[in-house]
C-alpha cells in the first residue's frame, strides 16, 4: 500500500469513534469535513517516510504517529481560520469549518482533533510503551506552549514577535515532530537526531507557501492569496525578493537532505525528499532561482 | 501534605513550562490566570481521594492524574465562556479569560490546557507504562467526541438534545474520569469499577449547581446566576421543584457512597465523600429536603 492510502486509511480508522452512537451528529460531520478531503498530507508523508527509512517493524505504530500529526495540523487550521484569528472563509477549496458549521463547532472540532490526536497515539502505541512515551513527548512538545503550534499562534497576540521563534513554533515544530515521530515509531533510540530534517523541511515549506501567497492561483490553492500582505504577516518574497526566496528554498531543501542521519533506508529517503520538495511549487516557478 | 496543597503544587509544577523562555508572555499569563486561583478543585480532590483509598504507592502518578483532570476542566470553562458559547463576562469572581486577555488568547489557552493535560500524564506516568496507557484512555475518553466534554458541549449545537447524554458527557464524564484515574494511578487493575462513584457525584454536583443557579448569591459564587433560564438550559429545580431537586441530590450522594468498591481505604473515602457532598450547597439550603 502506498503512503497516501495508508494515511487516508489510518485517519478513517482513528476517526471511527466520531461516527459512533454517542457523538453528536453535527460534530461528527464537522470533524469529517475538517479532515477529508485533505491537503497534501505532507507531514504524515514525512513521518511515514522516516519510519520506513528506520526499518519500521510495526506499521500500526507509525500509522498512529502519522495520523496524530495530521489531526493536529487539521486542528490548527480550523482554529486559525476562526473569526478572531484569520477570519478565513475558504480552506482547501471549500468553506472553512466555522463558515460551514458555525463558530461553536469550529471551536469544538479543533478541541476534538487535539484530543483525538493523543488518543490515537495511546491506542496505536500501547503495546510498545517506551515508544508511546517518546511519541507523547515529541507530539506534545510540537503543539505545546513553549515552542509548539499554540505558542506560534500566540506570538500573533504579542506586541513584538520574534520572527524566528514565531515561524519555528508555528510551522517548524510540527514538521520536526513528523520527522522525529517517524523515527520514534520505528524504535529509533535517538529521535532527536531527526529534528533537523523536519525543521529544514518546515522552513522550506513556509518559504514555498509564502511564494504561493504572492504568485499562486487561488483556485489551484483552494484558498485566497495575498493574505500575508493584507494581515501584515512576514513573507519571504516580500523580504528577500522572488529570486532570493527561490534561492533560500533550494538552500533549505539541500540542507534537509544533508541532515538525514545514517539509517537503513537513507538513499530511498533522500529520493523521496527530493520528489516531495519538487512538488512544493508548480513547475513554472521551480527553475527561476 | 493535605490534598489541596498537593493539587496546587502539582498544577504549579506542570505549568512551569508555560513560564519558560519559549512561551509568549501573554499566553503564559493567560494560562496562569485560567488555572489560579482555582474553584473548589472538586475533581482533582476526588481523584486523589480514590488514589489514597486504593493504597497509592507513587504520589507523582496520582498528582499527574489529578492535575491533568483539573487542566481539562479549566480548558472547558475557558472555551465554554467564549462569546460564541455562553459569552460569559465573569468566572471565579473575576473577568473570564477572553474578557481579560482577548478572544484569541481565550481560544489558545483552552487549546494549551488540553495539550498540557496529556503532557502531564505522559511526564508523570512514564515510569509505569501500563498505568500511563490506562490513564490516557480514561482521560482521553472523558473529553472526547463520543461521550466526553467536547461531545457534551457539541450537544448544545444540535436541534434536539438527549438530556441524559448531554449531562453525562458535559459534567459526568470528567467526574467519572477523576474517580477512575485515581484508581488507575494507584495501580488498580479494574478502574472501570470506579466509574459509578464519579458519575453519581457528577450528577449530584450538576443538581447542586442547578440549585445555586436559581437561589445562589452571585457574589459568593463568583459568577452570575439565572443563566440556565436565560439560555434555556435544563435545570433541576425548574424541572423537579426545589424540594424535588434537594431530594434528588441526597439520593445521588447516597448512591455514590454505596457504589464505592471494596478497597483498603473505603471507610475513610466514604467519610471524605460525605464531607465533600455537604460542601456542595451552603448550610442554609442543605436540610430543606
Amino acid at each position: 500500500m502506498d503512503a497516501t492510502s495508508r494515511i487516508e486509511q489510518a485517519l478513517t480508522a482513528v476517526l471511527a469513534p466520531a461516527e459512533s452512537i454517542g457523538c453528536p451528529p453535527q460534530l461528527a460531520a464537522a470533524i469529517r469535513y475538517a479532515v477529508f478531503p485533505g491537503g497534501a498530507r505532507i507531514r504524515p508523508r514525512l513521518c511515514l517516510a522516516v519510519a520506513r527509512a528506520n526499518a519500521e517493524d510495526d506499521r500500526s505504530v507509525s500509522n498512529a504517529a502519522a495520523a496524530s500529526i495530521e489531526l493536529l495540523h487539521c486542528a490548527s487550521l480550523v482554529h486559525d481560520d476562526l473569526p478572531c484569528f484569520d477570519n478565513a472563509d475558504m480552506r482547501r477549496g471549500k468553506l472553512s469549518v466555522h463558515r460551514a458549521f458555525g463558530e461553536r463547532l469550529g471551536v469544538l472540532v479543533g478541541d476534538a482533533l487535539i484530543v483525538q490526536a493523543f488518543q490515537t497515539l495511546a491506542n496505536g502505541a500501547s503495546r510498545v510503551p517506551q515508544r508511546l512515551a517518546a511519541l507523547l513527548q515529541i507530539v506534545g512538545n510540537s503543539v505545546g506552549t513553549s515552542a509548539g503550534i499554540v505558542a506560534g499562534q500566540a506570538w500573533e497576540c504579542e506586541p513584538r514577535v520574534g520572527l524566528s521563534d514565531y515561524q519555528k513554533a508555528k510551522t517548524g515544530a510540527l514538521f520536526a515532530a513528523a520527522s522525529m515521530a517517524g523515527a520514534a515509531a520505528a524504535g529509533c533510540r535517538y529521535p532527536e537526531s531527526w529534528r533537523a530534517l523536519g525543521e529544514r523541511l518546515g522552513e522550506a515549506y513556509q518559504v514555498a507557501d509564502d511564494i504561493l501567497d504572492v504568485v499562486g492561483n487561488p483556485l489551484e490553492l483552494g484558498k485566497p492569496t495575498g493574505r500575508d500582505a493584507l494581515l501584515s504577516r512576514p513573507n519571504a518574497p516580500r523580504e528577500l525578493g522572488m529570486h532570493g526566496a527561490l534561492q533560500r528554498l533550494e538552500y533549505l531543501v539541500a540542507g534537509a537532505i544533508d541532515s538525514i542521519p545514517a539509517c537503513p533506508g537513507a538513499d530511498e529517503l533522500r529520493a523521496i525528499i527530493m520528489t516531495e520538495a519538487a512538488g512544493l511549487l508548480p513547475e513554472k516557478f521551480r527553475h527561476a532561482a
